[in-house]
């Protein structure tokens, strides 16, 4: 691998893409099963990291995890109208199991709202039984034409929280309150700001009344949905007759949600954070906090500085951080930073014969300060209390990363008032985040669409767009002049 | 759910495990998707437990985990002649997906040999590759017609390890380490104890050299096979051309194995601790160690029982206990104590006025010892220091499941000679561990499983027949008298 550099982003954007994960040793696209991928270890790791974190998050506010049936009988996707015209065109259907051809297909699931809905029927009965409460971690399956490793593919990994309640205000809070679990989760272990918004009628999940989502903005100016929250209304309860008896006896449908997160959440971490040199991880989903590469030329030098790097692996993995010690033989140091700058690991220790004699480590960070000569600073680190310096310099690195992608995030969003210079924001390859006003209707969201490939992200929350003021107030619809009453976030997405 | 009584073993117990199940809001059939089931949030939260320390002891062993495609070409089931035998009949098959029919179907995986057979060959081009140790946990599918919940079932849930060696010697190394470890999680967080053995070639898995088993007895005499290691040989390798140059730069094709364990064992471990009462669970895999029922008529008691309540619950979770105060108004103590003892929770703690003033608190295992008048026995323990009296009751608790499992195994095994003892083991819906002597043909072994339903469980490892010397030596078949140089397990099986 190492003799297929990275290609920059500036070059070719979506070759980089690809080649940081395949130099990462993420995934690759599985081939022979048409538009599906092969999550390989190193982004599997990634991404278990990611459920631990968020599968306690979900622990604490209340939510258990359960697992339902992969296949889902055909007829359950048309019982809620706007759900099949959604997902219909998605769909995989297995005819035949057991040599025989089946009497009604099954679909694998695209997503479970309806196979859920019917065992909720069963488990519902009064409102002594709600608030439910219920997540799984699965695999689904939508049958995309354009594939692309982790942002869509045909199977791809997820949560799914379904949740029922007694009244509408409930399930309204919940639904916001998931949002904010998923902002959380991306700004403070993903190092990855949001805006949280509304999505427009168009964009909305089949069968929703409402979804909210969290948006985030990549290095090349377009957004990537990172997470959604539905408000499902009644519409699955009346589908599948989740009905339950009231405080005044009176029988009611209940009130429900689902809000989930994918594995495209790996997708998004590599183009908010990695580089022209592969790979960059904050350390909250670093699968190896830290490399320590150890440098020698002869068989003492060899004995000591071993010894030496054994020390700090064992003092470090006492502190709790995952440790990679690379003492394999064959192998310059060179091509050593090489692989794990391209897996993102976030901290480099290099230890010679100099350095034991000294009482030091070199460390150098993923991302490091580069000084007046154009060098990429290198700190040394005296060894006696060597895990409280790796410890904050890993906080820093974590923070360093958040700050960086807030940064970038305040300099791309850009209010415009005139369709010229909107359509200059999104000319050729260009995006970012962009807030204008709109007239409300789906024909003029989809007239934008055709002419700038610019979609409505979402209407985003007050206070979510850093360096602005409110969004509400009156305007004019950026393409056809009609009233406004606030700016929407507009951008080109993954 | 308290209006029906669980059934006893003794009158039913096929209908004792389903109400074991049923009360303790485990899983449930699915119905509507043929031969499937839901886990329900109690019966996940056991396997999740599972699935980490399993994890744990994967991980430790230098295997990393990995996603594959839930689906496979038809076409890759058959590349294996002994593989596709074995499977096609229980494939689930997808013919359509996005709208058209497919050109090549697809096969939900029911297990995954084949498709990673195929990426091992990508990745793997040089000694320096190997060894290459790989699992994934997810669910599979193989159709069945008589589904049992846990035990057998259309789709579960499982991990299967899938490992490439340069030696068949390291190869059939990690095969036993594989065992050993499924041996070790069955005896120290189960708290069930196996026997592990080598399959017949009849018992084998499809493909696969040599199949290794941990065989566990359940409480009605049958045995169930709680985890498999397969020895592959270099069968998917020549089907699927994976292979590697050794250190003399010849291409030699890889030693391949495969390890699996399931959700059934979420069944093996209701079958081998639960009692009339309901679900037992050891202290190890309990999502719930400790239900505290405060017990109080007037509003003061209320009070001064939940103040205190909640300091033990506090104290508890301090110690990393996993604690259920069940202050829910409305219910009897006796109720939540029934609810509790049916979820398996191994520790119950009641506090009343008279404890909170005494210092103390009313301790009932789960399993209590009877005292001379045929009650329960209850312990006093203060309410100082209770986190240490807790911490050895539940590790007391753990190690009796052990002893009794233990004991019950040692009980169970019976060495037979002749054909009427053999058929008397086994007479109606009896069952044991049989140690016999078996002529070592396929047909013996059939005719012994029409005559009996008595299958041969396995070639037991020598040492793990508590209480029996060595099982080598010569004898003759207890079916047709020719000359045995071993004696085998038999039983009927789950």
């Amino acid at each position: 691998m190492a003799d297929h550099p990275i290609t920059p982003r500036a070059t070719d954007y979506a070759q980089w893409y690809q080649d940081v994960i395949a130099q990462g040793e993420l995934a690759e696209a599985a081939e022979v099963v048409k538009g599906c991928m092969v999550v390989r270890p190193h982004g599997w790791a990634i991404w278990e990291k990611m459920q631990a974190d968020l599968d306690r998050r979900f622990k604490e506010t209340g939510h258990q995890n359960a697992a339902f049936p992969l296949l889902i009988p055909q007829s359950f996707i048309a019982k809620e109208a706007q759900h099949v015209e959604g997902f219909a065109p998605e769909l995989a259907v297995v005819t035949h199991a057991g040599g025989k051809q089946l009497e009604e297909p099954y679909v694998i699931r695209p997503t479970s709202e309806t196979i859920i809905g019917h065992f909720f029927a069963k488990w519902i009965q009064s409102h002594r039984d709600l608030p439910l409460l219920i997540n799984q971690w699965v695999n689904v399956m939508r049958w995309e034409l354009r594939t692309r490793l982790f942002l869509r593919t045909g199977e791809f990994w997820w949560q799914e929280g379904h949740t029922a309640h007694a009244t509408h205000s409930e399930a309204r809070e919940e639904v916001a309150r998931m949002l904010d679990v998923y902002r959380d989760f991306a700004r403070d272990v993903m190092a990855m700001p949001v805006v949280r918004g509304i999505k427009t009628a168009n964009e909305r999940f089949a069968g929703a009344l409402e979804t909210r989502t969290i948006e985030a903005l990549m290095q090349d100016g377009k957004a990537l949905q990172s997470g959604t929250s539905h408000d499902l209304g009644q519409n699955f309860g009346r589908a599948f007759d989740v009905m339950f008896q009231n405080t005044d006896g009176v029988r009611e449908y209940v009130w429900q949600t689902s809000w989930g997160a994918s594995t495209r959440l790996v997708g998004a971490l590599i183009m908010t954070h990695s580089d022209d040199e592969g790979l960059v991880l904050p350390p909250r989903l670093a699968p190896i906090h830290v490399a320590i590469v150890p440098i020698y030329k002869s068989d003492d030098e060899r004995v000591a500085v071993l010894e030496c790097a054994a020390k700090v692996a064992a003092e470090l993995r006492s502190d709790g951080l995952s440790v990679k010690l690379d003492d394999r033989d064959g192998i310059k140091p060179g091509a050593k930073y090489y692989e794990w700058e391209r897996k993102g690991v976030p901290l480099r220790l290099e230890i010679g014969p100099r350095d034991v004699a000294a009482g030091t480590v070199m460390a150098k960070r993923r991302v490091a300060r580069i000084d007046e000569r154009g060098k990429a600073v290198k700190e040394p680190l005296k060894l006696d209390g060597i895990g409280l310096a790796v410890g904050q310099i890993l906080d820093d690195f974590q923070a360093m990363l958040l700050e960086r992608a807030q940064d970038r995030l305040a300099k791309s969003i850009l209010e415009v008032d005139t369709w010229d210079e909107f359509s200059a924001a999104f000319a050729g390859n260009e995006s970012r985040f962009v807030l204008a006003h709109w007239d409300g209707t789906t024909a003029t969201e989809l007239a934008i669409k055709e002419a700038t490939r610019a979609t409505i992200r979402c209407l985003p929350y007050e206070g979510d767009i850093p360096g602005k003021g409110s969004l509400v107030g009156a305007g004019q619809c950026i393409k056809t002049g009609a009233p406004s009453p606030q700016r929407v976030l507009f951008a080109k997405n993954y």
